[in-house]
């Protein structure tokens, strides 16, 4: 007896573990986006080199999280309940680690836009940064308090950031082609809203998760492509 | 011992079924982006809806694909070979409701580009379709077969893929650059390009878990950013 209270503290101290791990997760990858988008509007090569560096620890730490996952689900055998947690942190951890490329991605643009001159003062851009952001660390706080109105939130927030990547499409488009020689550099703001518009994705697909984990009722799918007769 | 018998023999048919919903998945995933890209080439409006609408029996197959994984993890307490199967499993079954949805967002742009006149002959993006399409052919017998050569090829025919994404930006810079009245119709063909490189990316992701599977031996964010200084 007192043998199994010391196994079910062990565990509680996994299941614990994964948790705080996710969460360690969500904070760096939101910090990924922040110092992406900084480097973009302070025209900051060297932070936009930063992010590319530190996405290593969160590869590190995507891959310690997994490991934990099927540990404790080959170690445990957990009951439904936690079954149904540790199916939702796999995926949420895959989500994160992708919205980690994505600021990557973004870091790569802005060193490509750090060699032209400067198009236009951004202004959707930085708003939907905000909004990401605010996303993830949302969709993180519901996966903890099992929260599901904050997971419905981001996936509201999910079709503002739609509506701004679309205006945004639709603004640099009129530049184009007003202004051939600013193509190249649109083409370059354009695909930064792109990965700012598929980061709400993910933290959508966070909040989807959580949802399913609290109510099991899946809501997946409703809105993993883009909408219809969008530029973006 | 009877009773034992009739259980393995019980779940070595679940581990098969789930094996063969994943080969279906793949099927279906590798129809929908050959049916987008002849969507594409005859600018056939009614099949790319069929596209779309085929969408529904792939998120079908992803849920019920999952589910066969969680159930063979609730009730078979499986051993760490066939944990590494299932965990591989959940990733391969994500990668490829992905897919489905890449070629959903091929057909979308479809649907704008026959609004539209058409540009110039396509070259690049069938030898594209063709490459993806065989990439995902080849993950999933890599995945079959436990085969880690066939999961290097798909590996190295990505980085195809990338380098044919960047020549089409290119092409269609110079398109839009000359003639602005291009610039719309450009930007639709540069985001089903932009598709189909992640969707190899995705069928690398694919290759990438069979070889983690059969190797142990982690693979993954070799390249799952962007190469370093592309326009695409």
């Amino acid at each position: 007896m007192a043998n199994q209270r010391h196994t079910s503290r062990h565990y509680e101290k996994e299941l614990q573990e994964l948790k705080e791990g996710l969460l360690y997760l969500g904070g760096l990858t939101e910090r990924a986006i922040e110092n992406a988008l900084q480097a973009l509007l302070g025209r900051d090569s060297e932070l936009a080199r930063k992010v590319i560096a530190d996405d290593n620890a969160i590869d590190q730490l995507d891959s310690e999280n997994e490991e934990r996952c099927i540990r404790i689900l080959a170690l445990r055998q957990p009951a439904a309940r936690d079954l149904r947690f540790i199916a939702t942190a796999i995926k949420i951890n895959g989500h994160l680690e992708r919205i980690g490329d994505m600021a990557v991605n973004i870091a790569e643009k802005v060193l490509l836009l750090n060699e032209e001159p400067q198009l236009k003062p951004y202004i959707d851009i930085p708003r939907m940064g905000e909004i990401v952001q605010r996303m993830i660390r949302q969709s993180m706080d519901a996966l903890v308090n099992e929260n599901v109105e904050l997971a419905d939130q981001v996936r509201k927030d999910d079709e503002i950031v739609d509506e701004l990547t679309e205006q945004v499409f639709r603004e640099l488009l009129t530049f184009m082609i007003e202004n051939p020689r600013t193509i190249k550099v649109a083409l370059l703001i354009m695909q930064i809203s792109k990965n700012l518009e598929r980061i709400a994705d993910h933290a959508e697909g966070i909040a989807d998760m959580v949802i399913y984990m609290v109510t099991g009722k899946s809501v997946r799918h409703d809105s993993s492509t883009e909408p219809k007769g969008r530029m973006a």
